[in-house]
């Protein structure tokens, strides 16, 4: 059996941060080396860190327990402890592209889940299903700053994952989309630890969520853009409107969709002809078989009233999608409800499987 | 003092046969004195019919409770105890209709929250702020059936009366609405009780309800529709798309809405503009000051998280629409949210509202 | 009419400093004439001071939302403005003594929801139903410590007020308790805002309540105390278990009861005499007509499923507590559950129950 | 390989059905082979007879999904199918007693959920570590009826699971309970489906379960009964005093117990000797190592707050009792608060467990 690559996670204490030590804990390849938190968390054992605030099943992985928590500000502390790091740091925005550039300058890779490089030009926002290519423009972000072995990867926000990959899906089978709506119902966990106060989560919805909207509406562009220059050109196309509700659901964010195609009323593709191509859509995960890749990354249900956050947003790890209740919509052409499970593939897991396409595209090569 | 009209409610153990008696307990106008269910309540007191299952607030009205249950088969039962009916029958649609048509033929007003009758051409489907013209097809309805002094008038489905009164009030200015898609956030009230099941909506939720978007689709353009040779003939717009969810909200459905509008660019009304028509709006309810109809049946907020359900359902005695985040929409050309009351306003008050506007227009004269 | 008497509302921003505000908008005799809450939210009117925060319904009082706040640290700028004051501080313990001494000792009287002063020995910690007479320390009180008009009244915890009416009223007809073990399921809104996240609170429930039980246990002997040489004494018995559990819940607290009497078998009560006994309790409050007493403090119920919180809180104003499922206990006497409004009779309106007998009593005579 | 053993599921489309159905699905010995249920659903193959309605996550485990349910009233149609039934039958008491001895009486041992025969004197009521010199009895109960290979075994109300090994473990160490009062918070997946309406889970919590105080208070002492002369004689101690409530919880009914020793004062153990004799309990189906036995049955958590039932009902298989917040009770001796997985431990699981006992102890021998 060959060693595990050890990993460090930077935030490790928040909820995120512990959604990755609980998801690496039998990781065919990786392996949590080092946790890094806040001034207040470090020279602490891990457990008693995050002490009564462990917020995923009965316990924290044998392993990790006992680390000495490090500062996180201080890049030196995880130098040789780790081939790469996952960011999960809760900081403002500036202070987190701060701290991942002086990781990648000193050497460390980081594979962040954080928002505050995803509009980075060179950075990629990577979905390994959708836009592995985008991988190109690490070498012009090296080049850049002057970056040896480290640099910046990042994932998009939980909010679009839900409906992302059947968006591309259909793109690549040829039928482009002109312009969507959604309105998503996305769970508490997606809001971190305390997150959302209980008062308003019984008996009741939030139907705004800070920033949202926002994100979902423009992340979508750059994940199908093309690489020019070395860096990343957002699309134009789709046109995207949110509207983004907090529900009482634990984890699963839900997604209502109409979509309009951006074809001919004759080139459209009939509703059978959509479900062919999400059911038989593969990609590069499933070609290199990375551990954490579904096997079908988008599941078509046929049940009238589903999918439900419960039912199905643990379907293959966590890491497929599920589609139901695809139909024509009146205004636009089609419509349906997707999932997906916001904490695995729209966080923890995502990422994990961007460090997996890294290690298998060589990324890593001479870290570990 | 004058006296009250003595009224009838149908299906009055079930959830809205409920709060209808509730909401009754105290009206101006009206006082319950007949109530009649199936017959297996027959003949029991109507506090026995209930037994633990009266379902609002902690006890049943003091007038009604002693009320011996009537059959509702067994239209000659309620002859000369009630002026009219109030209708939230819950059986096959069928039997629906034949029983409401067989009140209405023995002279006895039905005042309905069924959806049986909605389709029928010559029943108004009634919201007061929007359409009482449409009362003018009762004396069709009454030639038709050779009815004397009884006929049948419905409410529309609960899940679109938070954005109704919005549209229509756009419409009313000189703002046609040519397309919009709707996805709702509906509250378990609105499937009766015991309704859906708590294993459900416990971290979950369901985004499909059955016939609901269906009925949300259709019944905008027969409100809006106008009086032709003595029958309603529906509109032709707007298009509306709808996705409705069932959430764990006990009352108040939400509705987050994209709509375009069916003019050029620069006639299209700016943001300002539309939240002065709502705010400004009032209708004949508020002119002839019936009890049950809300000061101002628009209320905007500004707070970036409201509406929500349980902090705005009961606005103005839960008649109020409150609509919030108003704001342009990246493909249509506004959004916003607005919420209701779906068993005050979406069921139960607003039949006692369309029973006040017949009673104020004189339907119901010679009955009591 | 007479002039109100003009009140202040320390903590004003806080949920149960907004529910004294919500439940003082129509009081008949108190009047929010001041409010004032941290330095933070100091000289911002009361309305922008909560934004987004507004926790009760939907909207403020209107006419507290255009005062400006004052700086809770800062007595002087009370003075004159109020008779009295609610305090509903959320400080340190420390820190909220001294301050209630401060506004005591500037001639201000506080009327607390706060836990600070509830051990201090002459400070009565008052249910006005059941321990009007240890109003009497106040003398002592303000002799001690050189106050002339101002004092410090407070009521104890809600977590014990479903059961410690009833609790009263059979010690009163001449039933003596000897010891009793409760579980209590208790609100999220007990816990502020934002207080429990909704991540503990969704598909789950929290067998712990920091502090709880070691209130609920010890306050009932206090409660219970009699007047000795200016202080109150605290009583012998009953000895309480008490297990205090969170649960999904937002207003009302329900505690299931056994309970053993400190008599003879022979003298022990029979079910029947139990419910007398409860049902025709009435005191002071009740003798006074206290504007916020309810008409009978305890209500009985005969379903085999009730009480239930939300069915069951608002009886009588939220006032009244209900108690239902009376039977034997195969360990001790009896078994039973109670339950009581925390935000209403267990705290804001609890409070205001308290300065009505304050009033009544003539205490803040020549205050206003 | 050896080839499993064939069982078969009668009401298999219920709830406790499916979670057999559902935790069958990889076990080391038994395949689902036959199930039944209603004759509404005989003769449709499983995924359409429960079409809609599997309520367990995503999809029907695939062996079972094209199986042919047999109507379960007709023993016959079990015959050669398996070499036992688990019965998790949904009917009247008398019906299911009924059922049971005709399956026992044509050669079909039935492992049952039901509580109909749970009071019949030669059937063991099984906890596997508690109780399994309870399979004593079967002899008898053959000889009696004169059945050849046909028997019944039952395991208890899921209610008492939490604190029952605990309790065992206890008077194992030689530390006898006198008496205890229990009150439960139930999840609602105890009350099968659509069990609890949602409208009774949101903001409320019932404290009323039909019949399950007296099962929980009875049930206990024939668990810790003797065998004498081929049948069950119930101990006469602990006295237990339940309350038992509905709260909106998915899985996982929560104990908060208070208990009396029945021994001087000072041989009644210290805590840390009580903690002792929890984590190292270890009883047969361990010894046997039982694929569904828990390695340790009860987990003893040092966090404040713990346990929850989100957090704890997994831990071990859903099969291990956790225990915390053991401390002194003022009333009685000790207190502490006890979880247990309802479907799993509670239902299919420790059903399950149960046919792994009888299997191990040759019951099923020549079945197969």
């Amino acid at each position: 059996m060959q060693k595990k690559i050890p990993v460090g996670v930077l935030g490790a204490t928040g909820m995120v941060g512990q959604r990755y030590i609980y998801l690496l804990a039998d990781h065919p390849w990786f392996e949590v080396a080092y946790v890094a938190a806040s001034p207040r968390s470090a020279g602490k054992p891990y457990c008693e860190a995050v002490q009564n605030r462990w917020l995923i099943g009965s316990d924290i992985p044998a392993g990790v327990s006992e680390l000495i928590v490090g500062d996180a500000n201080d890049v030196s502390a995880a130098a040789g402890k780790c081939a790469f790091v996952f960011s999960a740091l809760e900081m403002d925005k500036e202070s987190i592209k701060a701290l991942e550039a002086a990781y990648a300058g000193a050497g460390i890779p980081v594979v962040s889940n954080a928002s505050a490089n995803r509009w980075t030009d060179d950075v990629p926002m990577l979905i390994p299903e959708i836009n592995p290519e985008h991988l190109a423009v690490i070498a012009e972000q090296k080049k850049h700053h002057g970056w040896d072995k480290g640099f910046i990867a990042v994932k998009p926000n939980c909010s679009l994952q839900s409906y992302m990959i059947p968006l591309f899906a259909l793109e690549r089978a040829g039928y482009p989309v002109k312009r969507m709506i959604v309105t998503t119902l996305q769970a508490v966990s997606g809001a971190g630890y305390p997150g959302v106060p209980s008062f308003d989560m019984i008996d009741n919805i939030v139907p705004f969520i800070s920033g949202e909207e926002e994100k979902t509406e423009k992340e979508v562009l750059k994940i199908l853009g093309s690489v020019k220059d070395g860096r990343i050109e957002a699309a134009r196309a789709p046109v995207v409107a949110a509207h983004c509700n907090r529900v009482p659901v634990i984890d699963g964010h839900t997604a209502c969709v109409s979509l309009e195609f951006d074809l001919p009323d004759e080139k459209k593709p009939a509703l059978a002809e959509i479900e062919r191509v999400w059911t038989s859509f593969r990609a590069l995960p499933q070609e290199l078989s990375l551990p954490s890749a579904p096997l079908s990354p988008i599941i078509v249900r046929h049940e009238e009233n589903r999918p439900q956050p419960r039912r199905d947003r643990d379907a293959d790890k966590g890491m497929a999608v599920t589609v139901g209740r695809l139909r024509p919509c009146p205004v636009f052409d089609i419509r349906f409800v997707a999932l997906s499970h916001n904490t695995k593939r729209g966080a923890a897991l995502g990422g994990i499987l961007n460090a997996e396409l890294l290690k298998a595209k060589g990324f890593f090569d001479g870290l570990y």
